[in-house]
């Protein structure tokens, strides 16, 4: 894959996607005594910068193709509401599938779409598998969350965009799940400032990318514990696409604790009244981690997404002194 | 005032505020069988609309002018934090009045700006006298939040976009204070659409320019009580040029209670994880109100801004079972 396919997707994607704010925050620089820029995704048509990479696999179809061709997809967060959108959007056929234990606030957003929806497997992992056969026998085309140049190449787009929006970032750091932001981004950005330094995190709770990049193959196991960050958990299928491409280009890895994920998740709405979700707050901690080391540098981070569960901000209230508020 | 000084006002803040998005609200719409568009300017540069006004005002200035000028203005909210960005990113001289009780949250967003602040008078009205005498005593240009043709015209800039947008609105629904807003809006709209509808909400706590519309005079008692649209609360001074703007342009009216404005603002951070001020939950609240009267219609609401307390945040989040969450 190369900067070309980047550029395709970012041309296929302009008419229907946002040009998120790269908003300078001063209280964070104050505090870390560097230049922070947040790139935020999270006001990305269908909360997420998923969006780019759904968007720019269906939109790879002709149209006259498009309008002929069944789209499916599986999941119950950012991927299934960036689906749902382009869907929506676009006017096209498809459907997606969930797990039977999807919750009902999920459920809700799914339905107000419009997009039919199948109820199928006890997992997400159950539900990506019948996917993936319902696809394979009928000839649909799975938009898949991460494993698919296209999908790739949107969300590389994010990277296109904050050098346009601030050519002298130092550092970029960005979260990991299966690896489709870090990976374009990485495509983009090496090849065309190849001096910043990419920085991918994950939570020390669902390491699996960070374990396999040490390992030098995709580990297998389930090695997933509950995490806040739970729109970078759970790993990667076999050979896919994205391991080679953050072998390549990622500079440096970290893995960040719970308590530091809801910290930065608190921080956002103390600060800025900014819902993020638990993937978000990772690179704001690692910042915070590193601020001897992060000093004087121009450091953008991608705030990838805005969903988190009611109970979970319930419980980061709960948890808080009121002297804190 | 007439609708070139807001074309005036929106080619001057062009380039440094942000044409917000109006998002069509899929769960809002099916919820309330109607077309809901929100329009987000809770994404604004400073997190409100009120950087339309505060940047309109002080780039009304000839740069040469601009320059030579000290800026100042009393608030601790919203105005407060647009002016400070106005400042910052023109690189101009100026100062901000604080009343001596304002709170640490707001204080650290204010130094953090870097923009000279004075702790003066008990309360907001005093703190927003002593800056007037302080502007007219040593001819500082004082950028009031709403009793001024500058701000009125940048704030009208919102209804502008809108039918940017999405032409075939038939209602606009914004909360009002001051009245600064919905001037602005009416000024724009009523001249260059004349049919679309523009209800303007106060809450029952605070309802003074209901109750000077309905007086045909500007009421000066103080009949504010404690309200979660703080935004609004605290009605208008002797003469206010928004007075009889709002006579002429705005169609109906709409007070709405304490319990109302808590669901709403729950309601959007558990559908689409969006905090919003207590003034931007008015015009939700008087939507679900009047379902009935509003069915099949094209409705825009203004999404003033995002700041709320954490202690309020904390309480809607106690006072809901936990089986809603």
């Amino acid at each position: 894959m190369d900067i070309k396919e980047i550029e395709a997707a970012a041309a296929r994607i302009a008419s229907y996607l946002y040009m998120t704010p790269l908003v300078y925050n001063s209280i964070l620089s104050n505090q870390l005594k560097s230049q922070v820029y947040l790139k935020l995704e999270n006001q990305q048509v269908s909360g997420s910068f998923k969006a780019r990479g759904a968007y720019n696999k269906i939109l790879s179809y002709p149209e006259s193709e498009r309008k002929d061709r069944f789209f499916v997809a599986a999941s119950t967060g950012n991927h299934a509401a960036a689906f749902c959108s382009a869907l929506t959007n676009l006017k096209l056929k498809g459907k997606v599938f969930l797990p039977e234990n999807v919750s009902t606030s999920k459920l809700e957003y799914i339905k107000a779409t419009g997009v039919p929806f199948e109820l199928f497997g006890k997992n997400s992992l159950h539900t990506e598998i019948y996917c993936r056969k319902v696809a394979e026998e009928n000839n649909f085309v799975l938009v898949h969350p991460y494993n698919d140049p296209e999908i790739v190449a949107g969300q590389g787009t994010v990277a296109r965009e904050m050098l346009k929006q601030q050519p002298e970032l130092d550092i970029i750091i960005a979260p990991v799940g299966g690896g489709g932001l870090i990976s374009g981004m990485g495509i983009y950005l090496k090849n065309k400032h190849p001096s910043i330094k990419l920085i991918g995190c994950q939570p020390v709770n669902s390491p699996e990318m960070v374990r396999s990049i040490e390992s030098q193959h995709i580990i297998e196991e389930d090695i997933s514990l509950p995490t806040l960050s739970d729109g970078t958990a759970g790993g990667m299928e076999k050979g896919s696409i994205t391991f080679p491409l953050c072998q390549k280009y990622v500079d440096d890895w970290a893995l960040l604790e719970e308590g530091e994920i809801a910290e930065e998740i608190y921080n956002m709405i103390k600060t800025d009244q900014l819902m993020i979700e638990g993937a978000a707050a990772l690179p704001l901690a690692f910042l915070r981690q590193n601020t001897k080391k992060m000093q004087g540098k121009k450091i953008g981070l991608v705030i990838t997404g805005k969903r988190i569960s009611l109970e979970k901000l319930k419980s980061l209230f709960l948890n808080r002194a009121s002297s804190d508020l």
